[in-house]
């Protein structure tokens, strides 16, 4: 419907998987129908991005049992159990992943009693419906982000918030893919996001898939777009949004509020309400993990910086709730006061 | 004296040229003994940086004659004009190149009547004092900057404003090898700069060389370390100022200002006088240069982005003069308002 580039496809109980680390220069699904070549795939990063994981992670468990012959509820329990332990240690920081595993597990539960047949054909239904739902979040996101645009309609984004971390529409993408299919007059300015270049290999591969017009800069090269009216509003996901607003994100994206603020362009974050996280009061709550220096200093397999330097590499930053016009969820477009207007969406 | 690496080194009749192109995996200096080898230094980009390529160009002016035989005065001018006009092919649109040049034509005319032995040893003098006044420039630039900071610092540049652009000290780089020299507690995070990698190709390299406490980082990182409170001040140079302070630069240089605004860090852009240009009032009349697309889809040799989509590569953008704390120049560091202070500066 949408045109999305598929990052999973799940195929007469086979997993097929657009391996990432080929991309952009080679798109090719790997057939993963074991739970030992789905972790693999989870493992060694041929997917990526928390719900995709989650996803992947659900089918997994599902096709760890497709095979096993009749037994009692305990022995498909202890099954089951074994899996996800094993599962879960595939990216053992992937919240999302043990969520899925959790999920497949407790229906797994309730259906204690039904024959093993009943009982694979209602997991293989959970899975999908774990699939399903992100791709219906996604959609509403979309909705509800492009209730405030018009076309014509110039956008930013930074990272990549879509389609091959998650699932059809994407978070921050969805509004596009969904302009896209309305026919508005769309252009999308892609952030390449160093150090990882997650913009450059999967956001502008993923949009011009899909057709849409696509503009890849540098980083850099952002607040100089806005300061020549280039950009209608910038769209990015999160990592993870406090209850106040502040909102983690890929290294880069506070600046980029920053400078839409100057230029008066509006800032949004689409992101499910799975990612606010009301524990947290504020965004210095949130630790900043830091990466390896390689990821600077080698680029496209070549040494690009003398030996000897130190290397800073933060992969993430907060942007402060003040420089964010909206939330979009798949619940609401959520206004400030973040403080309780989060809650609401997030509870309602 | 101040530790920094020589892109060039002139001895014996021959220029030494360190080739940028192998920066910074090999230090290796190439020996550039006639014109038509200063020739290919610079149009080669072995060279680079409107500075460097002036020095580069007197020197070559003075290889092109240094071995003529015995003639006339008009047989000598004759060689003169002939090399000036063959070596400003080498990059035609380099200003200080045509500059160097005609500053050597002028020079040997005044010398008509002299003997051919003492035109060269005058020509040489004049080389090395256009190399000398480069020098001293840049250490005053410095000096004017360090008037302004005190140890402990920690700095933060954009680009490659350095040696490997000018002479020893560099222009933006200037007060870290003067810090350096008088011992202070100094640390340089140096912007990588995409997509020509400047920063972490050359400012990195030189820095480290001369032993200063270098960090690079990506372009997208620098806001989130000013929101630490890391950077006590940020030093650029500057493509050209106009005459009421708005400066053209390394694309990245003016979001760079207004994240430098947003956190309350001095934003200092240092350049000789020689780069003001009276003769425009504002930022709006300087053309901005667009790049290739490759610069941005290929990085270290590999593509890095999908076929079929849009690039946009501005080389520079215009920082607005309000968002400058101050212009340091050889003569003075020039507080605001820029439009009357600029003018003094320069005309003094």
């Amino acid at each position: 419907m949408s045109g999305c580039i598929e990052p999973v496809k799940f195929e007469d109980g086979v997993l097929f998987v657009l391996n990432q680390l080929k991309l952009p220069g080679v798109i090719e699904y790997n057939a993963r129908g074991t739970i030992e070549k789905v972790f693999g795939a989870i493992k060694d990063m041929e997917l990526r991005g928390a719900p995709l994981i989650g996803i992947s992670a659900a089918y997994g468990m599902y096709i760890g049992i497709k095979d096993i012959a009749v037994g009692s509820d305990a022995e498909f329990m202890d099954a089951m159990k074994k899996n996800g332990a094993y599962l879960s240690q595939a990216r053992p920081t992937a919240v999302n992943l043990f969520w899925a595993i959790d999920k497949m597990i407790a229906k797994a539960k309730s259906l204690s009693g039904k024959t093993v047949a009943e009982k694979k054909a209602e997991l293989l239904a959970e899975a999908i419906r774990i699939h399903e739902e992100d791709k219906e979040n996604n959609r509403r996101i979309g909705e509800n982000m492009l209730a405030v645009l018009k076309s014509p309609v110039r956008l930013l984004t930074h990272c990549n918030a879509g389609v091959l971390a998650t699932s059809e529409y994407g978070t921050a993408t969805s509004a596009m893919y969904l302009a896209k299919e309305k026919g508005w007059d769309l252009k999308v300015y892609v952030d390449e996001t160093r150090p990882y270049l997650q913009g450059a290999r999967l956001t502008a591969l993923e949009l011009n898939q899909a057709g849409i017009d696509v503009v890849l800069i540098c980083d850099n090269m952002a607040g100089y777009l806005m300061s020549q009216g280039k950009i209608d509003a910038v769209i990015t996901g999160a990592d993870r949004v406090a209850s106040n607003g502040d909102t983690a994100n890929k290294i880069g994206t506070m600046s980029l509020a920053i400078l839409a603020n100057y230029y008066k362009v509006p800032f949004y974050i689409a992101a499910p309400t799975s990612t606010v996280d009301l524990n947290i009061a504020s965004g210095s709550e949130i630790p900043i993990e830091e990466r390896a220096a390689e990821e600077l200093t080698v680029c496209g397999g070549k040494k690009i910086a003398p030996d000897g330097i130190g290397v800073y590499n933060p992969a993430f930053d907060v942007t402060d709730h003040e420089l964010i016009t909206a939330i979009v969820t798949e619940k609401s477009l959520v206004l400030p006061p973040f403080d309780e207007n989060l809650r609401k969406a997030v509870l309602s």
